[in-house]
């Protein structure tokens, strides 16, 4: 599997090295007017550092952003491989002469209102854009899309993206969940590697771009949002493909029928449709997920949970040498510290409902307790509620620690519990504290540790700052954090299964 | 219905009026110690501003908080008819002498370390402490528990709890989950008529409170976390006489058997106990949740969609009058706004998930924009993608206006799309002018309409604050605000669907 991460460019012959590594870029439709898109696109590979040329194309400003403008793509004096396209639809075609004569092998159509608008002539004019740009050897991404994003070229769609190396890629049908995704995954620590909306996928589509992010060395994790396909059998093999080799996230837009459905809604093809969508992500290998919240949050863990992958082998080793009983072997033990009575009842539930199994408290650490504070030995359990705990010397920190150690866990939860912290004495302190801890745990775990810090939406500034402080010396360490138990529970779980199932 | 609003003291009459319109309180057990429960509850009476006299008793501390401290509850020169304690367990029978001799109907045992420990001994002495107070006339809220908040009066177990009047009640066998539940239901807007944390339930227990609340003028919408009760039919009872007269959301912990299962987990027992919960919740007319979010959506929709009971009465009448098609009467019709397209096709996609319907765009909306803006008209569909609107002259906002007023729909939900508007030049001026339309439109809405601002879980402390501004912006309208749209979808569908359940 690790011997398959190997140049880029192997599988993908096909795919035009412009569209990740262009040399040079065009901005045709620059505009000074900072409340447009054509300013945007340039201030964002200013932004992003991108390092080659970048020439705003406007017929009529002679500089942009500090950069020369140019009347023309043709008017620029050096080599342009990929071009940015900000101007009306029905300018597209004529682009497409000047690319030609330009050189230009990629081409951006951020462009819009061609088929989505169901206009028949406006559908017309697409395929005429698809026809010219084949006769002229220029692929197209979109059009209708935000385009492409890659930090380490220093491509970028947005002036507010995390510009920041990474790892993880998306493929979005959408301009705006691209945006989203990036900005909400960059609060939980996610860096990219390479993101890319692709719109109508006249062209270039999902199933390029996942061939691509394959081989892809720079790329660990992928996350997608698509909301179909003109070509299933093509997307299913370059899935298949795809999640043999990392893992793949793929929320289903249009699940029931939207955007073209009509007022009496539900069909039983569209129903149909979706069940085959989800056999297809199944049977490909790819995680599908319901939420953008989910989406997400799956993506966090197989970012930042540790050593899962080998855990799950190991678990199959152990399964194979029949040491289990019938029950156990089926599910993944976890072992759940932090937060008060309630919070350790919640974690429970939500661990089994999501599918793993919460045994009690192993022996070695029962033993612990009866030395360290024997009152307690009975007492606490897993989940342990940190409430008992108060007092006795011995922290949830210390317990959390020890869980890492014993083999009746394969993986753990970490509530930081902040609404009982923020209520005392010294909170910011404590938080810090408490959190230092838990990072310095996470920091060395052998297995799959995911960490509980709720949501930052108190008014307090003090208490939002806190929280945020707390959540990004978790994710500075790599470390996956969620807002709530359940969708702990529930990645943790997505992740595991995928891991174990694909195990040897 | 209505008229079944009355004076709280009617159905309640064995209900000591102590609980939550105390005339004084003393804490046995007050502590100058700023790090400890002893000082936290006198400070959150003074903060809270209980009306009352406030009596510290402490054998040591002359004053507490600048409130003059007794030696012994039997020292207090005035009456009292709560008690708060905070000491050790084994002082609890003494006290409950005290209580006896001062005259006190109502002793709150913050004191743990009964028979939650599972040791034996410990267990014997709450028995004793259950006797020793039925035979004293002093009623027990706990032990192992939080206690008693009340707006209104001024009650308060920690000094960080909103304490403005409300309409919304909590009742929480877990303490840990009443505060969680009141610091983040106040962050969208729920305030508080009366909380109760009461633990191990000794003696007043979850259907006293049911009971109590059914009818008290204060409470308009009910909550609820319970982990296990000791008579069930008396809950069920209880439970079914409160959800007639108003909305109660039931979160049930140990749904897995969680607190004392073994590492064998689930069993057929536990898994039966779990459905008889459910059945039991459902047929008392309570809306069972899996999640604490779910918990606090579903109480914030209670709270703040407008108008859902009437409008839920008046599908009943037109369903009696047959001019509705088969399809369409069993399902609630939604109309949603805001956001860009991969938006437009997630809020329909969770909507429908969630049992609503998503007709399209209605014909008046279509007719003006017919008129206003010709090139979208036949584009532009509910949900409606505020992308292709951009430039048109005609906002999302002026749409949800119009869906206001459009008998096709019973519902709206409002994606602000503030990851787009803060991207933008003047992005908080932007977000201040839409929010503030949005508010507008929230205000006068006849009809149930949530709203969607996203998480604020940006680093940028401006991003943060442009976000908090406009959920409190829309929550001091007290409008309805979810994080996501499918939380939006789930909590208005559960509303609808109860509300309709309940129509004559």
């Amino acid at each position: 599997m690790r011997a398959a991460l190997v140049d880029s460019r192997r599988m993908s012959t096909n795919f035009p090295s412009s569209v990740f590594s262009p040399r040079a870029v065009a901005v045709v439709g620059a505009s000074s007017n900072v409340d447009s898109p054509g300013h945007d696109y340039v201030k964002a590979l200013v932004v992003a550092g991108f390092k080659g040329p970048i020439y705003p194309i406007n017929p009529r400003a002679p500089e942009i952003m500090g950069l020369t403008a140019y009347p023309s793509l043709t008017a620029v004096p050096g080599d342009v491989d990929l071009v940015i396209s900000c101007i009306p639809a029905d300018g597209v075609l004529s682009l497409i002469e000047e690319c030609r004569a330009k050189g230009v092998t990629t081409l951006h159509l951020f462009t819009g209102r061609f088929s989505e608008t169901g206009d028949a002539r406006a559908a017309e004019l697409e395929r005429a854009v698809q026809r010219a740009a084949a006769a002229a050897g220029v692929r197209i991404i979109g059009p209708n899309c935000m385009g492409v994003f890659d930090s380490s070229t220093g491509l970028s769609f947005r002036p507010d993206l995390p510009a920041e190396r990474g790892d993880v890629a998306f493929i979005s049908q959408s301009g705006n969940n691209s945006v989203e995704l990036m900005l909400h995954g960059a609060a939980r620590g996610l860096r990219f590697s390479k993101v890319v909306s692709y719109g109508n996928g006249l062209d270039l589509t999902e199933a390029d771009f996942f061939d691509f992010l394959a081989t892809d060395s720079e790329t660990r994790v992928i996350g997608a949002y698509i909301e179909g396909t003109r070509d299933g059998r093509r997307l299913f093999a370059a899935l298949r493909r795809c999640a043999r080799l990392k893992p793949v996230v793929v929320l289903k837009g249009g699940r029931t029928g939207a955007g073209s459905r009509t007022a009496a809604s539900h069909t039983a093809a569209l129903a149909g449709q979706r069940q085959i969508w989800s056999a297809m992500l199944h049977q490909a290998g790819a995680v599908e997920v319901a939420t953008f919240d989910e989406l997400i949050d799956v993506m966090v863990g197989f970012a930042f949970l540790r050593n899962a992958e080998q855990r799950a082998e190991s678990r199959e080793q152990t399964r194979d040498s029949k040491q289990q009983t019938a029950n156990s072997k089926q599910r993944t033990t976890v072992g759940v510290v932090g937060g008060g009575g309630g919070r350790a009842v919640q974690s429970a539930d939500v661990c089994e409902e999501a599918g793993l199994s919460v045994p009690g408290l192993p022996a070695s650490i029962r033993a612990f307790l009866r030395e360290k504070a024997p009152q307690l030995a009975d007492w606490v359990d897993n989940p342990v509620d940190q409430s008992i705990l108060a007092g006795s010397g011995v922290s949830g920190a210390r317990i959390l620690d020890m869980m890492l150690d014993s083999a009746e866990l394969d993986a753990l939860i970490a509530n930081v519990g902040e609404d009982w912290v923020l209520g005392r004495p010294d909170a910011i302190e404590r938080m810090g504290h408490l959190v230092g801890r838990f990072a310095e745990i996470g920091e060395k775990a052998r297995k799959p540790l995911a960490f509980v810090l709720g949501a930052a939406d108190s008014a307090d500034e003090t208490k939002w700052r806190a929280v945020e402080t707390g959540k990004q010396r978790l994710t500075d360490s790599r470390l996956a954090v969620y807002p709530s138990v359940d969708r702990a529970a529930n990645a943790l779980a997505r992740c595991l299964r995928w891991w174990s199932e694909r195990a040897p």
